[in-house]
C-alpha cells in the first residue's frame, strides 16, 4: 500500500490550505506574534458572561472567518473537525450547534490542531469530502479554573509552568486545485508515558511523545532535520523543548536550529509567562496566524508541525497517575505558487 | 464525487467486522443481554483501586480481546480510534499508553462508538490503513460522580433518568477480503439543539439529532425504514425513543417496529433503571455483543446503527445552557456469507 510507509501517510492529492483564521487573547496580542493574528480580543470575556462562552465564541468566529477567507461558504464544508480542552468539549460542541456542518469532535489535548489536520487531510485525500474546516481553541481563564486553581486565588506558579494560550485557530482545507501550501504527509502518534507526574511540567511529559513521532516521521520519509525550514512542536515550552532536543540527539538526530516550539515563541520574556505558552490554541493560532502566511510568503519552504498533547485530568492526577503524551506530525510544503 | 450523496458516504471497499469484543458490568450481565457479552465483571472495580482505573482496564481488555478474536495482532492495527465520557478522555488515553498503536482520541459523548466506526471505515476505504481497532467505554460509577452526584449520597432519580452502562465495546475493522458483516455507508451528524435543559432527560435532548441524521440518511440512500431489519439508536431510552418516533412520523416517515434503541433494551423492567441504559458503552456492547453476532447468524440482514450523544458538561448546565445532541449513522449489512 503505497499511501503508507511505516506509520506515515503520504497523501496522493494536493491538500491545500484555502483559508486560515486566528483569534487571540489580549496577552497573546501583546506578545511578539501580536501582528500576525486576524483578531486580538480587548478582554478575554469578549462580551459574554462566562469565559467558557467566550471560548466557544472564539471557536465559532474562527471557523466563520476561515471559511470567509477561503472565499467559500458554510454549505461548501463537508466536515467540521474540532476540539478544545474543556470537559466534554463544550467550547467546540456549543459552537458547532450554530454551524450547519457534520461535526467530528476530537480530543487530543494540546495535539488537537494536528489531529484535526491529519484526519481532515485524509478525509479529503480519500475523496470523502472536497472541503473540511478544522479548529482548535483554548482559553487561559477556563483552563486555569478547570485544571489548576480558581484565578481569584492568585496561586504562585512554578518556573516550569506554562500559560494556556487564549486563542482559536481554524483552517479550511480543500482537495481542489489552487496555490499552496499543501499538506503532504501525516504521522499519527502513539501514546507515550515516561512517568512524569508534575502537572506543572507538561513539556517534560510531552517531549517523549514528540521525539517518538518526529523520529518515526524522519525514518519513514527518509529525511533529516536539515531537509526542513523548521520543525515546530506545539507547546513543549522552553524546558520541554530542551528535553526533546536531548532525546533526539541521543537517538542520533541533531535538529540544530531547525527545532522550534510554538509555546516557546508565543510570549516575550518580559511577559513573565515562565516556560511559555500551552493549550491547543497555542499551536492553532501559530499555525494559522504565522506559519501558513510565512509559507505563503516563501519565508518557509517545508515544515513539520507537531502539536503535542498531555493526556491527563485532575482526577487522574489525584489518583496518582503519571501524564502520558501524544504528538501528531503534519508535513506542510510551500509548493509551486 | 460518487462516494458522497448529500451528507452520506458510500464506501467503495468492503469494510468488514473482523473481531468484536464486549465487556459488561455486573448489572448489565444480569439483564436480558447478559449471555451476549464476552465477559461480565463480578464487581465494577475489577481488581483496581478506583472506578476510573477499572474503566480504563475495560477499554484495554476490550481492545485486546477484539484483536485476539480477529486472529490478528496489535502490530497489524494501523490506528486505534476510541473515546469515553470521562474528562479529558482518561479511560481511553490511559489504556492507549499500553497499546502500541497510533491513537486518535474522539469525543462524541454517547455517539462515540458510531464516530469511531465512521472514521475508521473511511480511513480503511481511503487506503490509509488495512486494519483499525475502534473502542468506546463508559462506567456507571465514574459517570455518576463526574456528571451527577457522589454515589454515597443516594440521590433519588427521576423517571426520565437513564443508567450509564458499565461496559466497553471494541471492533476490529479491516478492508481485507473475508466474510461480513460489512459497513456500507456512514452519515456524520450535525449538532442539533432543541433547547432541552434537563440533564435527567438526555433522551429528549438527543432525539432531534437522531431524527435529523436518520432522515438525512434515508433520503441520501433513497431507502425507507422497512428496507432495514432494524434501526437501532444508541441510548435514547424509552422516553427519547418515543420522541424520536414522533419526530419521524411528523416528517412523514413511519418507522413502525423497525425502530429500536440499545438503551431501552439493555435492562429488564424489574431492574428498575427507569428509562433504560445510556453511556457510550451502551451502544458499544450492544453492537459488538449482540447486533454483529445477530447479523453473522442471519437473524438481522441490514441495519442502521445510530449512536447518539448529548453534548454537555456540568459546567455548561450550571451556566444555564441547553443540551445539544449529535448522532452518526452507520449502515451495516450482512452480505454474502
Amino acid at each position: 500500500m503505497e499511501k503508507r510507509t511505516g506509520r506515515t501517510i503520504r497523501l496522493q492529492k494536493k491538500i491545500r490550505f484555502a483559508g486560515c483564521a486566528s483569534i487571540a487573547g489580549p496577552m497573546e496580542g501583546e506578545g511578539p506574534l501580536g501582528s500576525c493574528f486576524d483578531q486580538v480580543l480587548e478582554d478575554d470575556l469578549w462580551g459574554e458572561n462566562t469565559w467558557e462562552k467566550a471560548e466557544s465564541k472564539m471557536f465559532y468566529e474562527a471557523v466563520r472567518l476561515a471559511i470567509a477567507k477561503s472565499g467559500m461558504s458554510m454549505e461548501d464544508m463537508h466536515f467540521l473537525l474540532g476540539g478544545d480542552l474543556l470537559n466534554q468539549l463544550i467550547a467546540a460542541s456549543f459552537a458547532a450547534r450554530q454551524i450547519d456542518i457534520p461535526f467530528l469532535g476530537l480530543y487530543g489535548a494540546c495535539s488537537t490542531m494536528a489531529e484535526t489536520l491529519s484526519l481532515g487531510s485524509m478525509l479529503l485525500d480519500g475523496g470523502f469530502a472536497e472541503q473540511v474546516v478544522c479548529c482548535a481553541t483554548s482559553h487561559f481563564s477556563t483552563a486555569e479554573r478547570q485544571f489548576r486553581f480558581p484565578l481569584e486565588m492568585g496561586a504562585q506558579r512554578t518556573p516550569t509552568a506554562q500559560r494556556t494560550v487564549t486563542g482559536a485557530g481554524a483552517t479550511v482545507l480543500t482537495s481542489k486545485y489552487g496555490p499552496g501550501p499543501y499538506i503532504t504527509h501525516v504521522t499519527i502518534g502513539r501514546v507515550v508515558d515516561f512517568g512524569i507526574k508534575d502537572a506543572n511540567n507538561m513539556g517534560a511529559a510531552m517531549a517523549p511523545a514528540a521525539a517518538d513521532s518526529i523520529l518515526t516521521h524522519l525514518e519513514d520519509t527518509q529525511t533529516r532535520p536539515e531537509d526542513y525550514s523548521a520543525i515546530f512542536t506545539g507547546d513543549l515550552g522552553t524546558f520541554g523543548l530542551e528535553i526533546l532536543r536531548d532525546l533526539l540527539i541521543k537517538a542520533g538526530v541533531d535538529p540544530k536550529d531547525v527545532l522550534r516550539d510554538c509555546g516557546a515563541e508565543m510570549f516575550a520574556p518580559e511577559q513573565d509567562t515562565h516556560a511559555g505558552g500551552s493549550g491547543c490554541g497555542c499551536s492553532g493560532i501559530t499555525l494559522n496566524g504565522r506559519l501558513i502566511p510565512e509559507l505563503q510568503k516563501g519565508e518557509l519552504d517545508r515544515i513539520l508541525f507537531i502539536a503535542t498533547g498531555a493526556l491527563m485530568s485532575t482526577v487522574s492526577s489525584q489518583q496518582g497517575e503519571s501524564i502520558p503524551g501524544v504528538a501528531h506530525v503534519v508535513q506542510i510544503e510551500r509548493g509551486a505558487q
